[in-house]
Parts: structure tokens; C-alpha cells; sequence
């Protein structure tokens, strides 16, 4: 398959997508794609990934790196509360990369669109030395001051996330070979390999928040040592969080260990969940766990509370594991 | 200047941009961009340029590879007819790449957005084995049916060419030292060099052209032998040009024949301008030149016409220098 046959096939590929989207004008194919606007606000983010950087070539299959990027991009408009609506697709592909994997490369990633009713609908491909890809989404809102940002946290607010942590980072470790005499079942290998290399990004939920009146949101891929620290750094608060509170994902308790470290420094700090770390005023809690339970949105645990800044400044601190999380919150 | 520092600098530069866009209710710093939609079509497009590829490190300066990039991905919303709105950034640097030419990347890529009344409003810093910059670009219509795709030609229409060609392969050849011995005078060295290092999207241009009827638009960045050829092949017409009526950029005849080239075929074929080729219904065009005039708008060069498929379908045809141009047209 020769380099313009591939761009053909990928073409193809973005045209598929049963059905075909109705506010699509001009898909791929024309010097720039056309759409109706989703609404009065685009929420837009760029992302790449990187082969060596964000991910490693020989570890992931082709369509699992799709997956991952653009499931990665997704991820910042659940951070926001926005409503999904296309992305587009830049791969550059070094000479001797197989064409075929260039094609699992899209499919990995239009399979996730199309879970997520996004329209993948434009893209690149060229050349490179290095595997890249480059992720543009855009999301859609009626009322920007309905959208999350980081800066929205208050004293008096309560701090959750979503889901289990820790699964990705421990499936990157199994991956690379730093874990490997501790004993799994092998479900429980596999769903950790999942957690890090086909993420599902938490739309559905980001959306949620936005709606119930939450002040404050954003994803922790960094790991949350590191994202709950943007959130008060950026609104100006300390935001104060319980390691032992943090919800682990089965298996990642075994992988810590292995690596020698506590396993809820590790669930707070290995970073590559797509999850939400939210502030939330503590009088909608009631009202947001029923919903929550109502939308069968998985868990929601509460991992902390919004103080107001000391005399240091801005900072996020762990009432139980403070020595061993230094690093992270200074 | 640590990477953080770097990517604080480059926030900095983004947030800069005098005056700060009014549509813009978020930009760079949080989990992604917040921006008035500005029109109820968004026309994007996303493009890579990637060291060693679309650009040669050594060849241009950092600020140059910033400009050339964006004006690239805006070309794209020029060739559309679109109206220009908003650009995002994505850089990945090598580990040992100077920070500081790491801002001028930026900064030589919003001095482009800002003449362009283009918002710049958000990036993504990463690293990567291989200088890589991605550049979403959104334009914005009020009705789709008035932007200007490949498919429009029409049997009957005339051709025509935006501003002197060949200026930019010129350039490049120059810079490569293809063409050491060839005499010009410093200025207009220079000029070429800009053309290649420095190109303007055609943004003013190709908005005149969607207003005032054209059918069919296209920039020809790969050389009009194989741009218009996407047009004939796009709107199933044979499309005949004049490759000795294609306008020269001053100082391409010489550099052509330098390289052993008949200076209209090097025009025709070297590529990297960043001008537009437009299809346009032959009772337009008093309408159009006079108001090309009134605008301002540099030179409308007429060199060639469309026709009707013949037996073999879709094709571009030279009249005057077919058989040099064979390898570009079938």
C-alpha cells in the first residue's frame, strides 16, 4: 500500500461512521472540513502523542495508540463539561511504518469517536521520523459560565473523583516489565493493561458536573498529586485530600507493592488515568451523588476539602501521606 | 529556561496578542479553549509541518518555521473562502532544542495570526525526537453553500492564478544551494527567500473569491501541475492551462534555468506558493477583475479554461508544454 493508496483508505476510513454525521457539510477530501456549529461556544483542545514520549511503539498495538490519543483529547472537554462534537486526526508515520497499521492507527481512533458520538471528520497523514499523533476536538456549549474550568474552586467545597486509581499506571508498569513477579489473575491483568491502553474518556460525566453545579474540574492523567494541585493553584485555595481515600482499581495494591511503593502514593501519583478530579459546593452533594447513582455513572468517591490559602500561598497538601508526597505539592 | 518555564513563556506570548480577541472566554491554561462560535458554519483544518519533511531545520529560522507553519494551515481556510477565526498551536521539541527558539516558533506564528485578525488561543508544548508543529486552524461561514470546495468546476469556466509563481521553489533552491551560480540582485534574493520562508495565506483573497462567484478554489502549495489536477479530478472536468502564461515571481527564470529547467515548467511544478487557483463562470470575470482592483488585491493571472471530461475522464492538460509535464498529469 503506497503512501497516497493509505491516504485513500484512512479517507474512506473518516467517511464511514454509520451514519454518516448530519451537521457534517465537507468531510474529509477538501482543503478544510465544514460543520454546523454545535452550539453558541467551541471548546477546543489540541493534543499529540508522541512514540518515545507519550507512548512506546513496541507496547502498544496500532490500534490501541489510536484509541488512547484520541481518547486522551476527549478527555480535556469531559475536564471542561462540555458536549462532544468533532475531531481531527493528524498522523505522521515514519518510511518503513507498515500502512496497514497506519490504517489501525484511525480505526483504533474512530471506534472511540463513534462510542462517544464524536465525528472524526478530517485529518493528515505525513511524514516522520517519529510516530506522531496530533489530536484536535471540539466540543460545543450554550453558556460558557456552565463550563468547568480550574479556577473555580472555593473554600467550603468538597473534593471527588471519578472511578478507580491507579489501573493505568500499574498497567504501563506490567507492560514494561517493572512488575514482574507479582502474581494476577489474568482478568485482572487484562483489565489493567485496558485501563492504560484503550481509556475511555469521562464525557458523560464531565457533562454531569457541569449540570449539577460543580465549581471546579479537571482530569488527572498527571496523576492527581499533580492535577489537584493545578486546581488550587489556579483558584487561588488549598485544597487538602485523604491518599487513603483514594479508590484503587483491583490488582493495582499487588503492582505497588511490587514496585515497593504504598499503594495510595502510588494510585495518587503513577499518573494515565483519564478520571475527573471535581470541587464541588458541599450543599450539592446529596443532590449529585442520586443523580450520579440515577446516570449509573460508576463510582464517585470524596477524596478531600477546599480550605482557604494559608499565609504560603495557593497549595495542595495530604492530611495522611504528606512526607512521602512532598515532591508533588510544593 | 526548564520546560515549564518554556511552556509559562509561551502562555505568556498566547495570552499577549494586543488587542485580547473579544469572542474568547477561556484561552490557553485550562483543559482547553472557550470561544464564541463566529458564524454557524466552523471550516477547519489541521495541518503538520515536521523537520526534515516540510522544512529543514537548518534552512530557516525558528521564527520562520513558526510562520510558515501557520500561514500553511490558514491557506487552507483561504482556499475555502472561508472567514479566518481562531488557530491552535502544537509544538514538540527535541530535548536539546534552545528554549528560546522554542518562544520564537510562537512568536514568528502569532506575528501571522494577529496580521490576519486570527485569535491564537491555544497550544499544547510536548517533546519529541523530531521538531514537529501542528496547527488547527477554524474559519467560520454563514452558509456553506457560498464556501469554495475542489468540486465546483464547471465545463465553461475560466482559470486563474493569485500573485507570480515559482517565487518560493526559487527560494528553496537557493537555500539548498541548487543553485549557487545563478546571479541576482540581493533584493531580489531576499524576496525569494521570503517567499518560501515568510509566505502570506491568501485569506483576503479567497473570501473575494467566494463572494464574488467563483466555482472551484484550491491553493496550489504542491505546485498548480498537481493542485489543479485535484480540481479536474474532484469536479469531473478536464481542466487546460498555459504553463507559459503562469506569472513568475522576479528572479525564477534565472534560478530555473540554474537548475536546467524551463523557467514555466518550474513554475508550474516547484511548488511550497502559497497562492490560490480558482474555476470561475466566464460572465464573471469583468465583475471580479474590476473588483480584484477596487480591493487590492495583487495580481488575477487568466491561464487557462475548463472543459468537458473526454473518453479518458477527468484530467489536466498542458497546451503548450505537454509532454515536460506528462509525469503530473495523468
Amino acid at each position: 500500500m503506497r503512501e497516497l493508496q493509505l491516504i485513500a483508505e484512512i479517507e474512506r476510513e473518516l467517511r464511514a461512521g454509520p451514519p454518516r454525521h448530519p451537521r457534517i457539510a465537507r468531510g474529509p477530501g477538501d482543503d478544510a472540513a465544514v460543520v454546523r456549529a454545535g452550539g453558541p461556544w467551541a471548546v477546543t483542545s489540541v493534543d499529540s502523542s508522541v512514540d518515545g514520549v507519550h507512548f512506546r511503539l513496541g507496547e502498544l498495538a496500532p490500534h490501541e495508540i489510536g484509541h488512547r490519543a484520541l481518547a486522551s483529547a476527549l478527555s480535556d472537554l469531559g475536564a471542561m463539561g462540555a458536549r462532544p462534537g468533532e475531531a481531527y486526526l493528524v498522523v505522521a508515520l515514519p518510511a518503513d511504518f507498515p500502512p496497514e497499521d497506519g490504517l489501525a492507527l484511525v480505526t483504533g481512533a474512530a471506534a472511540v469517536a463513534e462510542r462517544h458520538d464524536v465525528a472524526l471528520c478530517g485529518g493528515d497523514v505525513s511524514r516522520s521520523e517519529t510516530l506522531t499523533l496530533s489530536v484536535t476536538v471540539v466540543g460545543w456549549a450554550d453558556d460558557p459560565g456552565r463550563l468547568l474550568g480550574r479556577d473555580g474552586a472555593r473554600p467550603g467545597d468538597l473534593v471527588a473523583v471519578t472511578g478507580p486509581l491507579g489501573g493505568a499506571g500499574a498497567g504501563l508498569a506490567l507492560l514494561e516489565g517493572r512488575a514482574e513477579g507479582v502474581a494476577l489473575e489474568p482478568d485482572v491483568r487484562a483489565e489493567l493493561h485496558r485501563r492504560y491502553a484503550r481509556p475511555e474518556p469521562r464525557l458523560a460525566a464531565g457533562a454531569a458536573l457541569a449540570e449539577l453545579g460543580a465549581s471546579a474540574l479537571i482530569d488527572i492523567s498527571d496523576g492527581i498529586a499533580t492535577d489537584a494541585r493545578h486546581l488550587a493553584l489556579r483558584s487561588g485555595v488549598q485544597i487538602e485530600l485523604q491518599a487513603t481515600s483514594l479508590p484503587r482499581d483491583c490488582g493495582v495494591d499487588a503492582v505497588a507493592r511490587a514496585l515497593g511503593a504504598r499503594p495510595e502514593v502510588f494510585a495518587a501519583t503513577a499518573g494515565e488515568d483519564y478520571e475527573l478530579c471535581v470541587c464541588v459546593p458541599a450543599g450539592t452533594r446529596a443532590a449529585l451523588e442520586r443523580e450520579w447513582r440515577a446516570r449509573e455513572l460508576g463510582s464517585l468517591t470524596w477524596v478531600g476539602a477546599v480550605h482557604a490559602a494559608d499565609a504560603s500561598g495557593p497549595s495542595l497538601r495530604f492530611a495522611d501521606v504528606a512526607g512521602e508526597l512532598s515532591g508533588w505539592t510544593h
